[in-house]
């Protein structure tokens, strides 16, 4: 999972006072230095109150950049460059992230692989009917933009049959194997998105029911995104789904998630407000983060998300999707073979793991809330200079580190808890 | 503002304990009792850990209703019967509100005056065009879903004329008549939505820009909504806006709110967070209140959000945005005829006030801070047996009436507070 | 009400890193500098992670103070001055206020007129059995000491029948004229206190039950406090009070507090939780106010505490103690004589107002609940370079402005709300 | 560690409505009963908003106690026997446990064994001059009583000795082998409450300093008292130390705690305040806990308070009192013989240790705060039908069990967020 590649854009975040042409004074700095400017936005400042925050893309090619960031650097209160090239160990710049939902879209050029392009070892490698198939999948994904809905695709009778095969198999195993909340939610999936043998239920479905459920929602995803982009999606409780399904001729193994991966093993979970903030969290904590940690949290999310298990009534339980989507390997998490160790992210961050066969070592959870517990407090610990906080209004990231944020948030809480006494008081 | 009128229609609202085919039994009773079932949705619920929730709405008029709701009753862990219906009093049912935004697409078809329907004396009463072209103005409101972008409106150059000549002169009084956000905000919406004198701008781009400053959105609107309807919107941070223009032959008045009303008084303070919140709490507050609180509310939403004023810095200043969009008045109101008194929910409630004149009396608050503060507190008072929450991640209201509920809210007050000092921690 | 006179002591407060010998190096600095040490003691740092904190007192005749001063400023993370001398506009120092409770003590030698001196107009100038006894009320006052249980009386018959026709009068009053806090404690006062016709209370036995109902201590006073001194009391949730009676020979009339006022008057509201919290306020508000603001503050009390009418289930009701300990203006408060005004801290704290006549205006609050936040918003408006906060462990006042401070009560609070959390888990 | 011997008296615990003679209707069911009452109080209910509470102690030999409890119960709106008898499983009563502060005067005379009863191996068994001087120490705490101050002891030459054989050998091992907070706190001792090599503090000065650290303070104990009793007093923040000397004959030795092992061992970890919260917490948990747990608190304690170890900087290091106190274990519990395990409060309690030799097994924890979250996560394992609360301001525990008390709690959170915010507010 490489880091993209460099980029002439830069993003520069700055305030100005309030005062008559704010703006057009820091436009006239770049006009000066023959710096091109790739788009504007303007907001009120929330880090320093009665000030205006400019967020401004650059061409860095052209024109005395470093010029206009001195000069700018000099009016403003505040002023952070914003960089996709960012080094670890650079502090004049801040890695990029995506502040707002609707910087997710960029991503979607960003894919490591693109979805059409198979492997010569994959099942459908020869099969010249399910790469044009591929294309079509992968050509929505490509084109979605945040608030559109997601197409509806008219699955042929071959691919209803293929996800026929693995429902039946897999709804036989979930009673005892499953956990607790994924028991819980799939029969609210039959009901309300049409989970059954012999239909594959649409996206949008079940975007529109995590969203009502969590505020989870489901965005196509063309490929392969890096690490850091697919734990960005979660930060804004987007998850990055695949919508096409695996090559019918062995309907029981995949290379790569598709849809019966997503809607089997992710979407369950999703439904759940524990594990949303579970996996949130993960996201937050990548915001920004160095690569070094980046690749720890993709393996936290990978013993987690994708193969985590839990204890339960004393009994372990898989809930990770890349269990509760294959059959083999939900049998075997709960045999004997495989070492079971405790969820601690300082370790499991490390562990090396294989892609290709099933998992030697697996870590256990006793819920949802301890694993979010002690991921936030693995998260202090990863070095960034700042901290992050989603708001849920707005759907930004919001950067953390002023004191008028801070007494915001805490007169939220006020407010909070003036509401639960209220309740409390109503109750009975 | 009457009530709307009485419909044959329930929503039932109950709990079943998790275990196999629960929603089946439930179906069971309706088939039983011959009641049929317009609309079935399932959760997971939130005020009885592990059960179920059904939100099913039923036709009163065949069937044993009366039976069925009494079989359920007995299954339940909870059962409420939501009803358009409701008389203050009848402690059978709660009356109906929207529960999720999208609910609010209800309100379509529940306006009281249908926008091309124009008064005798309307100043467009007797120009055919005018009319028909309020008609296409009301048929995109009518027609307007949930989710989807409101659509843009080229408008003619006699409209822009008459939103530029209320512009040229709204633009001169503002810097000392209006009050510190409104001047804040501002600029803003010149930079990013197009604000200017020869140009309408378009209300998707003003819900963008809201929605990324505050989470407010508009929502075209084709006519006249009852109080209780137009206030539940705001609960939901949704503000419903016109978007045609008043008639171009006397440019400085229109008896109903319009486009210039909307964007020139109204939007510029949905963009202040403090302002947003206060606006929601009215909202939140009318939820399932009686009729007679609901005119309460109303009457001090007009004495705030249409009619309000501050005092900034030891001056009066204007925030209602029928003075904000009203040059007239604008003026009028910083002279010394009117009555001043201090804002007090409990007092402004029950002041009566003409519609068609410049108010003889305005209410001042200090700031949005405390005004939101008073209005909590008098919310506080409506009798309504339970609370209610707002979840920004959902969209959802949540009705606040069990432990666990509250349990929840108690632990994000925990995970927020940990955010908190973690970001106090990284400052400086 | 004068500020006390100039000391020739000053106090510094300041912190030194963790270090071999940290106190030996602050202790050469004083006597390389020739300055005299009256006091010295050490403690953890709270503002400062892991330094030391010295509360130095020193001697400012001799010596270079000023020298030792510039060095100790340079060696330690924070270093301030504290003097009684401090006059407002000073920034190099801040005024002096008690610390720790035992801090009280130093009021004992601070009284504006000691308790045995009579004006000549007091009903007991001319009885020399009176003026003895009060001295003897006074020198216990004088020799108290925090942590001593306050000696107990035996009041003469002649005593005792003074007090015996003073609660004859007031208790049929009572039942009417007092507020609700009042007449719910005055039956625990009797049955817990010894509050009879002909038994006057010992302090005592009042200080521990107040003690167990609010944390509230009673210490006995020898004459009269500064405004400055008998407020900072209140911080520490400490009321001075006075031991003897008024002259036998007009039972119904005392020119300044005596046991019956104190006992009737002022004892059962502070065994009201609200009424402590609000009492404790203005004590706190009044730590190192600046002089202007301490005339405020005394107003305030004066206002609340000492003439405050409430309003309950719509009728008037006396809870200050010069009204509730005397018989006439008792009466006369719920008459329509007097002017009844909104307790307003901004506009209360500017009221002249008489002190030997019936009071012309009182102020009216909602509840002790309104009252407290009313005067903890006022009391940010005090112009005073730092927060305080009572430790109720310790019974310290921390002057709060580091960080790490914040940090701590943060964590306090996410435990207490774990608390609550698991509490309401338990509830039935 | 028994549970103490059955006694014949029950407390009561009730509310009755506030009306006139309330306490007197009470009173006569006991009278009508024949029940003999030993001590009554009265005090405002806090669950019960308007109502009084009744706390009674009767004899359970005499009289018709049933019927006395059946009417009770009856006219109460809560109604609670709290019981030294108490039986586990016996859902009619509650455990007794100290309610408040001073109520641990009562334990003096539960104490298993008495301070002056030496076995036959002590070394101190056959000197009668020994034997003398422990009788004497034994009879001060035995007379002692909440609120007076320890009388001071002038230690023979030999105990100063003694003394300082353990001093001075301690105290090189300190620096690497003591945790950071007591070598923190340790020089602080030493300015402030006279610890050296030929001096043994005063147990009065330490708990003043203690005190003003972190409101833990110090009682005399003249023996053993059980597990219970010892971990209810950590509730109020008290410790139960021993103010003599262990025999001199062998000063490295001493079969049981003696003053070097608490004021060496225990004493600088009070002074920090995390500690202080931690301890605290063990003895919150124990109050009313049935006997089994008590027997895994005081397990806890042991593998903590007495034998805690904690990682620093990626050392290993002390800060249980048996080893701080102890130069042969202190030195051993660094070295690899023992067997090192990380802090799990669940299995923790259930680990079985030797009390006569070396520990084979030390527990480990990151820090206080970390041991404190764990205790406090245990704690709610503990079956108890209630939660409790320690209120600083009356040095009272409450049992939680109602809303007002909780909506109080609420309330105290928001103003002391908003005392928080408001110093953010100032800093800087």
């Amino acid at each position: 999972m490489d880091s993209p590649k460099a980029s002439n854009k830069e993003i520069l975040l700055f305030s100005m006072p309030e005062e008559v042409g704010a703006l057009a004074k820091a436009l006239k700095i770049f006009e000066d230095n023959k710096v091109n400017l790739l788009h504007i936005e303007s907001r009120s400042s929330k880090r320093s109150i009665g000030d205006y925050e400019f967020i401004v893309e650059i061409d860095t090619i052209l024109g005395d950049v470093a010029g206009a960031m001195e000069q700018l650097r000099k009016q403003s209160s505040y002023f952070q460059i914003i960089s996709r090239d960012h080094k670890d160990g650079n502090e004049e710049t801040i890695p990029w992230f995506p502040g707002r939902i609707q910087d997710l879209d960029r991503f979607a050029n960003q894919i490591l692989s693109y979805g059409s392009e198979l492997d010569s070892d994959h099942p459908g490698f020869t099969d010249p009917v399910y790469r044009a198939r591929r294309k079509e999948f992968a050509d929505i994904a490509f084109n979605y933009k945040y608030g559109e809905k997601i197409p509806r695709v008219e699955y042929t009778p071959e691919e209803t049959a293929t996800w026929g095969t693995i429902y039946r198999q897999l709804t036989k195993l979930y009673p005892t194997h499953a956990c607790r909340e994924f028991n819980h939610n799939f029969p609210l999936l039959i009901e309300n998105c049409g989970y059954k043998e012999d239909n594959i239920p649409q996206l949008q479905d079940i975007s529109d029911f995590l969203h009502d459920c969590t505020g989870f929602t489901l965005r196509p995803v063309a490929g392969l995104l890096s690490s850091r982009d697919f734990l960005a999606g979660l930060a804004f409780r987007v998850f990055h789904s695949t919508q096409y399904i695996r090559h019918g001729s062995v309907p029981l193994y995949t290379p790569e998630p598709d849809v019966c991966h997503e809607l089997l093993g992710h979407v369950p979970l999703f439904a759940d407000p524990e594990f949303a903030q579970f996996s949130q969290e993960i996201g937050l904590a990548s915001l920004g983060a160095p690569d070094e940690y980046i690749e720890r949290l993709a393996t936290c999310y990978w013993f987690t998300v994708e193969y985590g298990m839990c204890r339960q009534g004393g009994e372990l339980k898989a809930y990770g999707a890349g269990l509760l989507s294959s059959f083999g390997e939900l049998e075997y998490c709960l045999t004997d073979k495989p070492e079971i160790r405790p969820f601690d992210p300082a370790k499991t961050a490390l562990q090396k793991y294989p892609i290709t066969s099933y998992q030697p070592v697996y870590f256990v959870s006793d819920s949802f809330e301890d694993a979010k517990e002690k991921m936030i407090a693995y998260a202090k610990t990863i070095p960034r200079p700042f901290s992050v906080r989603y708001n849920p209004y707005t759907l930004n990231v919001e950067i953390l580190n002023s004191k008028p944020q801070l007494e915001n948030l805490l007169k939220n809480i006020n407010w909070e808890i003036t509401r639960i006494t209220d309740a409390l008081c109503k109750m009975r």
